[in-house]
């Protein structure tokens, strides 16, 4: 008899986040399913704990095994913003806000991170996360993704920012791809009774 | 027979927030008692959305009668930048980061906006709001107060900021004390049998 793929549900209203965390769920035969679930988000400096709170929420209401993702966009020279706030910010002060903070400022660094968390009704949820390390450009480029994208180049790579990038490529090492790769890696050990809820 | 002062709970783990509460809340006869509660603070655009998750979460959990605020300094020439998030914003950018980023912009609308929220245990919460209107200083001035006080200086009256004004003069018309009062109005019709839930 076939063994059935192990089934999980992403909370997300996004359908672009949904389609990158199946591609990877199904490269490690775990079937994710979209759920379309308006994931509560509390304020907090840490996206796992966002990520977690919006899990086990969803866990709650839902009566189903989920999983949930926070992101967000942090800048070392602000101290880490905008943060867990990256999407308010991106609409209310948009890149050129960015870029007029980090004007004349010389440590460029900065990564995007993921959170994934994973829940099931009355559990506590385990977080996993990934990031990706880069810089803020000193002007916008390229048209592709969305977000912060134009103005993040990341590390090791030639000098394009990620919207220079084809969706493909970007995703391939990206935050919420190395996140849940991560996840899908202890999900598939837990199913098969082992447990290691390193992150 | 004295008649008991009507009783709310205020969660709040801020101690100054508590006392200028209080002392509104006490020229309506009402007894505010202290409950240090670490509010739960949700993500939205919306102050009296913020609130009224809390105040009922808080009244959930500790099955009391309570009010909760939410307070934040909006920038009109920044979409309401940073509104909801000024605590973060404040210990992330500053107020340095606030200026910068209104450099040579002309339009230096803002206001201060703080929600209060009054939740009975598995009831609606009801939400009212206060604003001071006024426009964002081009340097900061004033060491008294706190957040952005150096850098807001209210309309209808001297070019003083905030910080430049004694506390009793501050609060007697802050945002924070104009919806505890609405909130107290309400209160005090309520618990004579009148309804009048406007805010």
């Amino acid at each position: 008899m076939k063994e059935a793929k192990p089934r999980v549900y992403f909370a997300t209203k996004n359908r672009g986040k949904f389609l990158e965390a199946a591609r990877v769920a199904d490269s490690f035969k775990i079937s994710l399913k979209h759920l379309k679930f308006e994931k509560q988000e509390i304020q907090a400096w840490n996206l796992t704990e966002i990520a977690s709170h919006a899990a086990f929420q969803a866990a709650k209401v839902t009566n189903k095994n989920v999983v949930a993702e926070d992101a967000g966009f942090f800048v070392r020279a602000l101290n880490g913003f905008p943060g867990p706030y990256s999407s308010y910010v991106f609409k209310t002060l948009g890149l050129e806000g960015i870029l007029r903070l980090m004007r004349n400022v010389g440590n460029r660094e900065a990564y995007f991170q993921a959170a994934v968390a994973y829940c099931k009704p009355s559990h506590r949820p385990v977080c996993f996360t990934g990031i990706v390390k880069g810089r803020v450009a000193r002007h916008k480029r390229g048209t592709q993704g969305f977000g912060y994208d134009p103005i993040f180049i990341p590390s090791g790579g030639d000098e394009r920012t990620f919207a220079e990038m084809g969706t493909d490529e970007k995703n391939l090492n990206s935050h919420r791809a190395k996140a849940f790769a991560r996840f899908c890696r202890w999900f598939l050990g837990r199913s098969h009774g082992v447990s290691s809820e390193t992150s």
